[in-house]
């Protein structure tokens, strides 16, 4: 069966969030798009004569019986110029699901059909309005949980990546036809590639790659938010201190329908930094067996966990429970926390076993607040581990882009150890042009029908 | 305090539905709404010199640092004759929740105001832009839950209830006109206004105000939705007759967050007619106390219910607590249902004594869907007791205007005993002048802050 998605037909669908709002929109892109938004649509004016190219017109949308389904502003973009590539027209309708439902039926009833996932915006790459890079930063855009992140999403957007892969590429190509050159023409001196040359412009590549995966790591917890795990015996007051980090940060609204989770989990924002923070308390129930289960994925959140805060009451000796989770935890991730620092009984002292275990120990009270300041600092300077806000223009490649970037690198690595070994210039080629052809990868050039449906497939229908 | 609806800066808020999606829209209203935009926004175009009404312009949001925030489409539509009848600027940006908090902010930061909840809404009434019951028809077309709710909130979004308000008005204040006329001019006989005639032309215009609250109940659910509860004996089959009247019916989704319920609800769409069905088997619990409670709500949704069906298992004798359940239960709003008839040991007979109790009884297999369809139409039918999917252009008051429309009716009746009474007409003016002026409040001539606050807290920010 074809690719619905290779087809040149019209695609309609809602393009705003579902739910209600005051303003919904339904957009229909490709060649019959002006055609049915005018069999459609019955403009307010008079005079009107047909969809002017950018511009709103007021009037009603009617079903095949003529009745007035809601009144709209409706514009026409044409091709090739568009947000696809073809020509688009947004329907701006009253927001309610009902009334967007009718509206887009009414489009689907004269021909268009409905759009598949990402399908606008697959119409745009694939009509060279952008790079793959570009159509994954609208996904990355939409989906941003914190303005930092926005900011990334949007520099890749503007298709600076984009142009930066062309330009290592570009450079790479250079150098293969000198090697091409230097194979075919072995005896003409002048033209000769020397094996340092090579080596040199390779790693200088390699070097520019390297620093773009180095921003993978440096923005992660910027553009996908981190996860800090509460851990600790029942008692500790993980509640408590759940409910003081809480207070201290702003919480942003996550009402993403259809997640249910089996553990606590709030949304804080700290300083521009989207933290997930999840309470393992949620997970103990009554009977063993399901407290058992609860441990269980306790383990996994604190394997998954970018921080995990181990909570301890500092008013009671530490229980064996305790030590135990602290020596089986990675340093480099843990962050102890002795609450009750209010309490007369409270004894900071209690922590240095967990210091001699070289685990940062922290003393706080979450009933009065005392040190929570701190605490919240510390957990985002140790999650962002000393990357600071990204700056506005940096780049910073997704998960699928650092896999290709690392095999573009690694490939080049092996272009330059062979070199070094005197492998002669006609077996290189072939790793040069691999390099080449992986980097294109990154803005589509050259993409499978696999990555391109995984990429697309992520994306909401309307985009 | 003022209150800032009466203000006349510029608001600004997020239109379109919360979420992720395609497309969102920023919208700014007021007299600064085209500086602020043109503060925020560049154009793509280097020839750009300022928003052209009506016309959408492609560009960048722009921060106060000049980073870009978000490519978009700007338009701008200059009162009196926009949405709000203010300078009206929509930013229609990637639908992401930090991109249009951001958007959002910069407008804020350049010198909007947060709009209140139904404030661009509120602004298009006291701009004249709509009278109140158009306002209210915005709120109805956008929460309404079915096709038909939409049109008949589309009808009232036309102002054709205001204009037959008008009418009726229209038509009282000639009789009050008259009635001046017969009191101050009493020896004037060709002036004079037999009593006959004042209760002939009052009865007309009360026939014509209890045809529209007849549409009230003969509409309700198709505006608001019905409530079927599903009540019985455990044992009965009340999930599967759950499940596959949920399979016959196309269920529409209700994600609305922030909703919890004690009991098991789902809501099914019989051919557009939406019906929330509510299964009271999802209250009980394991001990006595919660059972107890459960029982309460049962009895408590029964009551509210607009049909409750009666589920027995047709191969049992009838349990005591089922006949005096079917005892308890108002004929009216009842329909038994005999489940099982697929078993050999089916008996049609047990409903007999509930059919005696002068209730309806179907039989049904849950299990094999024999006669669910049946069902489903006989549900749909009591439910709407005979009233059919509305007409394209029938004028349906909500409970608001039905309140006032019976004032107003009930006004008119007792001018019409006082008169037939011989109470003299200088004692009737205050009467025809209370219903013209109740009649008022449903375009919003005459409205307290108190019924303009109720309106437009219903709304949502961003209408």
């Amino acid at each position: 069966m074809l690719d619905p998605r290779l087809a040149k037909d019209t695609i309609a669908a809602i393009a705003t969030p579902p739910g209600d709002g005051g303003v919904g929109i339904v957009r229909i892109s490709g060649s019959r798009s002006r055609e049915i938004a005018e069999e459609l649509f019955r403009a307010a004016k008079p005079a009107f004569t047909g969809l002017v190219p950018y511009r709103l017109h007021y009037g009603h949308i009617l079903d095949s019986d003529g009745v007035e389904l809601d009144d709209v502003l409706c514009a026409f973009m044409p091709g090739p110029k568009s947000v696809t590539g073809e020509d688009v027209v947004e329907i701006n309708c009253h927001g309610g699901r009902a009334v967007l439902a009718a509206v887009l039926q009414e489009a689907l009833d004269r021909g268009a059909r409905l759009a598949e996932r990402g399908e606008f915006t697959y119409r745009a790459f694939m009509n060279g309005r952008m790079d793959l890079s570009q159509a994954e930063a609208v996904a990355e855009m939409i989906h941003a949980p914190t303005k930092a992140a926005m900011h990334l999403a949007q520099v890749k957007l503007s298709g600076v990546l984009g142009a930066k892969i062309a330009d290592l590429r570009a450079r790479l190509e250079h150098l293969r036809a000198q090697l091409t050159v230097a194979v075919d023409f072995p005896d003409d001196e002048v033209e000769c590639l020397a094996p340092e040359e090579l080596i040199a412009t390779s790693a200088e590549v390699r070097t520019e790659i390297d620093g773009l995966l180095a921003a993978v790591d440096r923005t992660r917890a910027w553009r996908e938010g981190a996860l800090a795990v509460l851990a600790g015996p029942v008692n500790a007051g993980k509640s408590s201190l759940m409910n003081a980090l809480l207070g201290r940060t702003r919480a942003i609204v996550t009402d993403q329908p259809g997640t249910t989770r089996d553990y606590l989990e709030e949304t804080v924002n700290l300083d521009g930094l989207t933290i997930r923070l999840a309470d393992t308390a949620g997970m103990r129930r009554t009977d063993d067996v399901i407290e058992a289960a609860g441990l269980e994925m306790g383990r996994e959140l604190m394997d998954r966990a970018d921080l995990v805060l181990l909570l301890a009451d500092g008013t009671l000796p530490l229980s064996d429970e305790t030590l135990a989770t602290a020596g089986s935890l990675d340093a480099a991730k843990t962050l102890v926390v002795l609450n009750k620092s209010d309490l007369a009984t409270f004894d900071a002292k209690l922590g240095q076993p967990l210091a001699d275990l070289g685990l940062e120990v922290m003393d706080v009270s979450a009933k009065t607040g005392a040190r929570i300041d701190a605490l919240c600092s510390r957990v985002r300077e140790r999650i962002l581990k000393g990357a600071g806000q990204p700056d506005p223009d940096e780049i910073a490649p997704n998960a699928r882009q650092a896999a290709v970037l690392d095999e573009a690198a690694e490939e080049l690595l092996g272009l330059e150890q062979d070199t070094a070994a005197g492998i002669p210039y006609d077996l290189l080629g072939v790793r040069l042009e691999t390099a080449c052809s992986t980097l294109s990868g990154i803005t589509g050039e050259i993409a499978s029908a696999d990555v391109l449906n995984s990429i697309f497939d992520a994306f909401c229908i309307g985009k």
